[in-house]
């Protein structure tokens, strides 16, 4: 088999960069581990910069997002029985929309098999070849045999997981890391969300927030021990936290309804450096990650893919090489601005250690001062909607 | 002995309650332990926001600030060999002046003296009495004899290891705390400034701040262990280490000159709360230290005794208990406000533990936000000339 980028993993940055060269006449496999079923269902992030959402519409796989995504003009911060809106559009003229991810990776497996595109599901890349020559390889396994595709570039959009980092060898990679002492317990419940915008509580017994997925479905997370036992959380334990973490303004009270999801979110900052070596370009959670309390996660990957989709069409279409030779620099600089925005609203809403009540002295008085400092509140702002050069 | 209003140290929190009594016509003695020279030689901060110049001008004590003081109408800021000037006034419409704390005393001695004040010095504060009665009492000690100033009120001004907090009882006060794993070596030398605003850099051997005094002096420092040796450091070492943490901009470099004096600054973070109890009142070092990183330590003593001036000033004239009773909690808003910004300055700025370079990266992503958005710049410019209200 052959094609001219082969594209590991099927999340919104694989399928985002096959879509785009297509855009640009260039031809690309996508080879996905998991099953179609198994990728459009996965529930990941939900927020979308305005960059990513006007990157999706330039795309033209926006048409759904415009009608069913949810535009949001702020957010509401919570805290020690206060309560702020950040008034996001006006401070900065852009907003976010909130659409699932697998709604986005719906759109872009809809787009590309209509465009006649090629994604290879229930497909497990199992090692990267020669990618030090022009004609590097990817080995899979697909309905138990092995097979090969040769490409002219490989982009490793497989995760933190998969297995495009580790075919760069040892000594090219810096790993930068941070880890946090806890987890989001996260649910999806049936019920009306009982407001229109994200609310972000930092509260004694730590962070909740609260958030939607459509107008029936709401989105609600909890701090909690990253070891924390699932089991441990029925129906009404999980309510009874929300209401006492979320419901600290006066009137204001959740909405609840049968719980459909529950999950553990581990807190992690990562990135790896270069986000290239010879002809492989790793994009996304391959070579960072960041604790989702900013909304950076799925926004990151489209930018990388934005970036890659361009640096491929220009070699492509006039042998440049110069947007592939900057192509990490450039990602990384974005990569660190969402890293730092991500830690700080992190470390601003969650309560790090119970017994340093300096810090949550240290908490109040920064949350305090962006609902007190238009300056203040207007990096928060503008790092939220998503900064459009970075 | 007898007076309204006791205050026990001569600092600039001290001095300037004394003198704010003075022009509303209220009767304050000042103990100070220390000799008058002492006091108008200690070295300490050295910039003032612009509330407290005008605080200083307003109460006729600001003629040789506004004829000597230097004042900034920015500040650089160097890191991982860039360089970025936050353009203070540019942004806020407000700047900061450099003049040394110790010349704010010597203004200060030499305009209570004038209206013939009184201050005691070498006199020693040994106990404080009677505080929630309504003539409560400050035992001294003076030419080796003990004495009572009996008074209506105590204004406890005696930096963190005075006598004044300690007569609070067990119980009231709660103390938030934060220390750092590092301390400033600080030279005065004589050689002109090589630049005429400030230069904090990052360095990766550590923080340097280039700063002056006068058009004759630099005042400069170098991150070092909190159990740094002194005599460890000859001069030749201190220029080296300040060469190499600060000549990071081609073309730039240090005016070198004879070592005046060096000092070893702890740093700390550290509130303790309610600032009064019953009939006294703590300001400045007895209740909140900062690390001077921000230069925000003097500016918040004049703050808590500009606060405490009204409250008197309400409570002799009127009879109003409101000022008082408020003061506290006002003046915890600043302080709150202003721990959070030292701790930002320092920890954005400080090698704060070798081995962890994601921390590295996190901070040069922060100081190229800062050099990037008007915003964040902003929110950095309106902290460091201090805000208005807060």
């Amino acid at each position: 088999m052959r094609t001219q980028v082969g594209i590991v993993g099927a999340g919104p940055a694989g399928l985002m960069l096959s879509h785009l060269l297509h855009l640009h006449g260039i031809e690309s496999v996508v080879l996905e581990g998991r099953g179609r079923a198994y990728v459009e269902r996965r529930l990941r992030a939900g927020v979308l910069e305005q960059g990513s959402v006007d990157l999706l519409r330039r795309a033209g796989v926006g048409e759904r997002l415009h009608r069913e995504g949810l535009r949001h003009e702020g957010i509401e911060l919570r805290f020690a029985g206060e309560s702020y809106r950040v008034p996001m559009t006006e401070l900065t003229g852009r907003s976010i929309t909130v659409y699932g991810q697998q709604e986005v990776v719906k759109d872009l497996i809809a787009a590309r098999l209509a465009a006649g595109g090629t994604i290879l599901f229930d497909t497990e890349a199992v090692r990267l070849d020669d990618l030090d020559s022009d004609t590097p390889s990817i080995h899979f396994r697909r309905d138990g045999r092995a097979e090969e595709l040769r490409c002219d570039f490989v982009a490793g959009c497989d995760g933190f997981h998969g297995v495009s980092r580790g075919a760069v060898p040892e000594g090219v990679l810096t790993t930068y890391e941070r880890t946090y002492p806890f987890a989001w317990l996260g649910v999806l419940a049936a019920a009306a969300p009982a407001v229109e915008e994200l609310i972000y509580a930092n509260h004694d017994r730590g962070f909740a927030l609260y958030s939607m997925r459509s107008p029936e479905i709401s989105r609600l997370y909890l701090q909690v021990a990253p070891d924390e036992d699932l089991a441990a959380w029925p129906d009404e334990r999980i309510w009874s936290e929300l209401r006492t973490r979320l419901e600290t303004v006066p009137g204001w009270s959740l909405n609840e309804g049968p719980i459909l999801e529950r999950s553990l979110t581990p807190m992690r900052s990562l990135v790896v450096e270069p986000m290239r070596w010879e002809r492989l370009f790793l994009a996304g959670d391959a070579v960072h990650i960041v604790p989702p309390t900013g909304a950076k996660g799925m926004n990151l990957a489209l930018a990388d893919v934005a970036l890659l989709g361009e640096a491929f069409a220009a070699w492509y279409g006039q042998g440049r090489t110069d947007l592939l030779d900057s192509y990490s620099a450039t990602a990384l600089r974005r990569v660190w601005r969402a890293q730092h925005f991500s830690w700080w609203m992190t470390s601003m809403l969650h309560r790090l250690d119970r017994d340093d009540p300096y810090e949550t002295n240290l908490q109040i008085a920064t949350l305090r001062y962006v609902a007190t400092s238009r300056a203040y509140a207007t990096s928060l702002a503008e790092n939220y909607v998503g900064l459009p050069e970075v």
